[in-house]
């Protein structure tokens, strides 16, 4: 068994490094404050005997030899860095729990066959750096190394800048091929856990994305002189919009998701109709077909409620993700492991992109959840109890040895 | 006659006064350009012999006395303030209507019987200092002396401050009750003569308008982990009350209006489900049931979205205004001139809001629309025709005459 206590105590002693006044965290990618949770991060590692490796990306590889030199790597791992006004759990709890499997190992003097390895993937949140799970999708090929180097925050600095500010543009060569298991643990970031009291969810894989920007162009005019029959108002057609991607998420239930996130209205006066709106389209779903077919509906519908309002769009796809399933073999571990703990636990699906979905692609992998607090997230009011992290934990260090062989 | 290219040069010479690089105008009300502009007008009027009067609110009225002393006068007049993003036209029109008419007399050497009288009213447009039609609503009493004094700009700076800052703060005590009759030509800010292909607009009033500021909480959640009947999202209600406010206006053809013109959704981050959302509504109506049915039907509308999706709300009554109907006689000397004129006429309801429809409540009053280019107003392309400005201004010398008699 981990150790309870000692995790926690890491989890609220990394919690320090971009503490905010509302008990959250703000430690975002490459940043200084997160390069001092990386550096307190390896810090513990070498005190545990592990080997340091970091990539070009940044991504923190910290490696305990197993007994046998030609097995595969038996790795866990997540993030470190946060949301602007994030929590202390989401990440973290990942990166520490595979830090607090290295621990228990060592107290225990186990002997795994393979290496154990825990990884502190770059930039996960994608906050400062767009697109978000930057580390893993250049290690896992799925992002351009090149194009993510350039990419900009919002004072202009470039990945490429900020990894050597920090110091953290490695020259290690870390190999998905390496990897015989992956494992992820992480609050859910959703509801369905707490609502139906269960421990564990075994993470069969994670919802694919299409994300879009939509623009919707009709034309500026007064509120009051001209009648309704007269307007493009761009902001009817970004109601129905609004409306269709509602109604598609809900006629693709129980998995569809669809959500309006952004929008600005000009010239945003009172009395002027909107000439123009932008506004961001958020869709997911668990069956590829499914997930094509909400697309599908909701170009059909954008088109279709432009054309009766006299407005033209301009729809951007910014993000497209397939479904991730996750590894068979994994997700039997993880099952098993809550089962042999005898802690409660059900199959759920990530709504949430994350690391492992990415890593997912080129290595075995799967996802450990725990609850979370009303099922909020990404707010400095989230919160996870010590025993659901606890539990988390332990699963995972059965589920590594599993992997891993003793 | 009035003289065509005299007052189309008055109104170039004025339109320099702020001239933005589009073509259009920023002449904020009692800011120091705005202030050129009042200059430069008191000084074409005292070159026609006027004699000038500045009351409390900086509201300036240029008077050509007439052989009765005894007589009320007749009034012209509208206002040199213009939108941040304004045009040339609306507003100025009328003011340099008015002082052309009286050129015109002068020219002619013709004596009225009652006064003739151009004012310039302060702040129409409100952008600055809200609201709008703050001099002719100090004038008229619908709006509460103090209270417009102490009302800010976003630097904090007051409206006493600002008419102290040009030197606007007059003396002068002007009574609505020294009028006979109040016109304005104005650009029609709408569609309708465009389209119709009518020179002048006999305006026989104005709608009523009722303006909300509305703030939608439900719950900010994750885009991908929240199922979506757990949510209880903002931007689903903002979606649907928009919808509501829309066809409630339909409902009420011709006269309804409803926009929504400003929206913001937090926090604002397109894997975000809104937890809030505030927006303003903006309806207008020329019946006064129908307005105050429109008002509860977008009360009970918010009220029964808001029961469907979980939310709170707070709708908050900005103005309320009742719908003005125009003095018959002034209405029909508007008519009888444009008759006189051979200008092809139609009556026409204003759809926007203007000082004569403040003036209206203590005074004999009308109004008179030329057209402007595609209904656009507040718009650095907002553009009339000379031949119009012209056709409304030769309707206001004879309005005016027959008003105040030779
Ligand atoms: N875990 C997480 O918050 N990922 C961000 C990307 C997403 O919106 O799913
Ligand atoms: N004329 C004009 O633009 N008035 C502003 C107030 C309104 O929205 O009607």
């Amino acid at each position: 068994h981990t150790n309870s206590d000692r995790l926690w105590e890491s989890l609220m002693e990394m919690a320090k490094l971009g503490a905010t006044p509302k008990g959250g965290v703000n430690r975002q990618a490459l940043t200084d404050l997160e390069r001092q949770g990386r550096d307190l991060f390896i810090q513990w590692c070498r005190a545990e005997g592990c080997t340091i490796r970091i990539d070009n990306i940044g991504n923190i590889f910290a490696r305990r030899e197993g007994s046998d030199p030609n097995a595969k790597t038996v790795m866990a791992g997540s993030h470190l860095d946060s949301q602007p006004t994030g929590g202390k759990y989401d990440g973290c709890v990942g990166v520490l729990s595979g830090l607090e499997v290295i621990r228990t190992l060592n107290e225990h003097k186990i002997v795994t066959q393979s290496a154990v390895e825990v990884v502190a993937w770059t930039n996960e949140e994608g906050c400062r750096f767009p697109p978000c799970m930057m580390g893993s999708g250049v290690f896992s090929g799925v992002l351009e190394f090149d194009a993510m180097l350039a990419r900009t925050d919002a004072e202009g600095v470039t990945v490429s800048d900020a990894l050597d500010a920090i110091h953290y543009r490695g020259s290690d060569t870390v190999s998905p091929d390496e990897i015989k298991a992956y494992f992820e643990p992480h609050i859910e970031q959703g509801p369905i856990l707490e609502d139906t009291d269960t421990t564990i969810g075994v993470v069969i894989g994670g919802l694919g994305q299409k994300w879009f920007d939509l623009t919707l162009t009709g034309l500026e005019a007064h509120a009051g002189p001209t009648p309704m029959n007269l307007r493009r108002d761009a902001m009817m057609g970004a109601a129905e919009v609004t409306q269709a991607l509602n109604r598609i998420a809900f006629d693709h239930q129980p998995h569809g998701r669809g959500t309006v996130g952004c929008m600005s209205l000009y010239p945003g006066s009172r009395n002027v109709i909107p000439g123009q709106v932008k506004m961001t389209l958020d869709m997911r779903h668990w069956e590829p077909e499914a997930l094509i077919a909400m697309g599908q509906a909701v170009t059909n519908a954008v088109e279709d409620i432009c054309q009766r309002h006299g407005l033209e769009y301009e729809l951007t796809p910014t993000a497209d993700f397939a479904p991730e399933h996750f590894n068979q073999e994994c997700v039997d571990a993880v099952r098993q492991a809550a089962e042999k703990l005898q802690l409660s636990h059900m199959n759920i699906i990530s709504g949430a992109g994350h690391d492992a979905m990415f890593v997912g692609r080129v290595a075995p992998a799967a996802m450990i959840f725990i609850p979370c607090k009303d099922g909020i997230s990404h707010n400095e009011i989230e919160s996870a109890k010590p025993e659901h992290v606890h539990a988390g934990c332990n699963v995972l260090l059965h589920a590594m040895l599993e992997a891993a062989g003793v």
